[in-house]
C-alpha cells in the first residue's frame, strides 16, 4: 500500500502544506502566507485555503491522499479539535478539526504547532534514542518568542491549551509584554529580546546572531544583554525543575544556534538555581524548520490509523 | 464482605497509622514519633516500626487487614515502590513498598505523601463535586514548609519522584534555604517564614496567625512580612498558570485558615501577574490533617483490588 498524508502548518504568517508518502518522506512543500481577514471570517477563509493548497499537492503528485494532519498556532484544544484563540489569525472557539474533515473529505488529526513540533523533535530527534528525555523533557523554541511543550511522564501536557505557556511567565528584570502582562521571559530571554534592546540602546538593526559577535568583539553592552537573557532563560528553567522535573531541555530555534559557549553559560547558571532538584540535560534541537510538518504527519498517521513502520 | 485496611502515613517527625473499615471509616489512629536511627538503618527500622504499629490495630479490632496503604515523606518513586530520599530519615533508593509488604505479609500500595493527600483532597474533599478541579489542579499545603502537588490532565504528575517542589522554587526577595538554593518560596511564602521573619525582628516567638493578629492591630512589620508572602506565592501561582494551568488551586495547612481576606489579597496580586492565562480559582481545602491517611485508604484500597483480581 502507498499511502499519502496531506500536511499543513497553520502560523500567524505563513501556512506550509506538504504530501508526504507511506514512507513518511514529505514530497512536496507548499509554503504562502496566511490570509488575513476579519476574526469573524478567519476559520471560514483558512478552511477554504487549506482545501486549495490541498488540491494542489495531490494533483501535482497525481496521489490520493488518505488523511490529513492539521496543526495551528495559538490557544488549541487539541481533543475537542477546537482553536480556541489565535491572536494573529482572530478565531475564537471555532471547530477547526471537523471543518477541514469536511472539507477535504478525509480524518484529519489536530493539534498544537508547538506541540506537535515537540513530539516529532521527541520521537524522531533527540529523542528518538533517548527513552528518559521522551519520558519527561521540555521543548523550549527560542525564536523572535519563545514556545514552550512540556512532556511529563510520558505525556504532553496540555490543561485544554494553556499549558506551556512558559514564554510568558514572569522573571525578575523582565519589561512589559505585548501579551499585557509585565515581566514575561519572552522580554529578556528571546532572541527577539536581545535583537530589539540592542537596538533601542544603538539603533543598529541587527539580529541576535550580530549582537553575540558583538560580543565577541568587546561590546560591553551586548555582553549584559545576553548575560540578562542567560539568567532569565535559567530562571524559567530553574522553575520547571521544581515544578515538572524534566530529565533534558530541548532547546530549539534561532538561539539555539548560538553555539556551545552559550550552552555553557546557561548550565552554569542553571547549576546556581538547584540544589536537590534533578539536573535536565541541555540539548539542542535535531529537527529543524520542517518539525512542525513531521509533527503534522505523526497526526495524520494516527487519524488514518497507518502506525510508522506498518506498510501492509 | 468486610474488610479492612491499614493505613500509614510517614512523616519526618510522626507516624500516623490507622485501621479503616470497608466503608471508609478510619476506626482508630495510632500516633508514634518516627524512630531516629543511622540512615543506613532506616528503612529496615521503620517498616518493624509499620509492623508492631500494624499488629497492635489488627489486634485491638480483632480483625485482619486485607491490604495496606503506605505513603512517605521525601523524594518517591511510587511506580517502583522506592523511597528514593528522605532529608529528615536518612534512606536512598529503599525498596519500601517490598519491605513493608513482606513485613506485613499483606498486598501494600505505595505513594508519596503529599501526592496522596492531595488525591484524596480532590477525590473526597473540594474536587468531590467539581471535576474541572479534579482534572486540572494544584494542591498548595503551606505549613512550616511547602508542600505541592500538580494533576494535570487528570493525572498527578511525578516525573520519577521529582515533580511538585514548588516550595524550592526560586521567588524575588527569596532567601537563603537549608535546601542549599537561594530564593526558595518556603523562606518568604511560608507560615514557618512569616514566624520566622517576625522573630528575627521583634525576637517574640510567635506563630504565623498572631503575626495577622498583629498586622490587624496595625503593626506594618507584620504587615509587610505578609504582604512579601503573598507576593511570593502569587509569583509561584503565576508560573504554575504559565505552565500547567490548573483550574483551581487549593490551599491547605495553616496558612489556609488565614481568613477570607488572605485569600481575598492573594486572588489580586495574582491577578495582576497574569494575562491571556487561565485564571485558577483558590479553593481552601476541605479535608484537615487527615487527608494523609485518606490517600492512604485509596492506596490500600486499590492495593486489594489487584489482589482479588488476581486471585479469582
Amino acid at each position: 500500500m502507498n499511502e499519502h498524508f496531506l500536511l499543513f502548518d497553520v502560523g500567524g504568517t505563513d501556512i506550509k502544506a506538504g504530501l508526504a508518502d507511506s514512507n513518511g518522506e514529505i514530497l512536496q512543500v507548499l509554503r504562502e502566507p496566511t490570509r488575513k481577514v476579519a476574526p469573524e471570517d478567519s476559520a471560514e477563509v483558512l478552511v477554504s485555503q487549506l482545501q486549495q493548497l490541498g488540491t494542489r499537492l495531490q494533483d501535482r503528485a497525481g496521489a490520493a491522499a488518505a488523511s490529513a494532519g492539521l496543526i495551528v498556532c495559538g490557544l488549541v484544544d487539541a481533543d475537542e479539535g477546537i482553536g480556541i484563540f489565535s491572536a494573529n489569525l482572530g478565531w475564537r472557539n471555532a471547530p477547526l478539526k471537523a471543518m477541514t474533515s469536511t472539507a477535504l473529505g478525509l480524518p484529519v488529526g489536530f493539534g498544537h504547532d508547538v506541540s506537535l513540533a515537540a513530539r516529532a523533535e521527541l520521537e524522531l530527534g533527540s529523542g528518538a534514542k533517548d527513552e528518559a528525555l521522551r519520558h519527561n523533557a521540555v521543548v523550549m523554541i527560542i525564536g523572535t518568542g519563545i514556545a514552550t511543550a512540556l512532556m511529563v511522564d510520558g505525556r504532553l501536557i496540555s490543561a485544554g491549551g494553556y499549558a506551556g505557556e512558559l514564554g510568558h511567565s514572569q522573571v525578575p528584570g523582565g519589561f512589559e509584554c505585548p501579551c499585557g502582562a509585565t515581566g514575561c521571559l519572552e522580554t529578556v530571554g528571546s532572541a527577539g529580546a536581545i535583537a530589539k534592546r540592542y537596538f533601542d540602546k544603538t539603533g543598529l538593526k541587527v539580529g541576535a546572531k550580530e549582537v553575540f559577535a558583538a560580543r565577541a568583539a568587546g561590546d560591553e553592552f551586548a555582553a549584559s544583554i545576553i548575560n540578562d537573557a542567560v539568567e532569565a532563560l535559567t530562571f524559567t528553567m530553574a522553575q520547571l525543575c521544581s515544578s515538572v522535573a524534566p530529565e533534558g531541555i530541548v532547546l530549539g530555534g534561532g538561539l539555539a544556534q548560538a553555539g556551545p559557549e552559550f550552552f555553557a553559560e546557561l548550565e552554569q547558571s542553571l547549576e546556581c538555581r538547584l540544589s536537590f532538584h534533578r539536573r535536565p540535560r541541555l540539548i539542542s534541537a535535531h529537527l529543524g524548520a520542517d518539525a512542525g510538518l513531521q509533527g503534522a504527519l505523526i497526526l495524520a498517521r494516527e487519524a488514518s490509523g497507518v502506525q510508522a513502520g506498518q506498510a501492509s
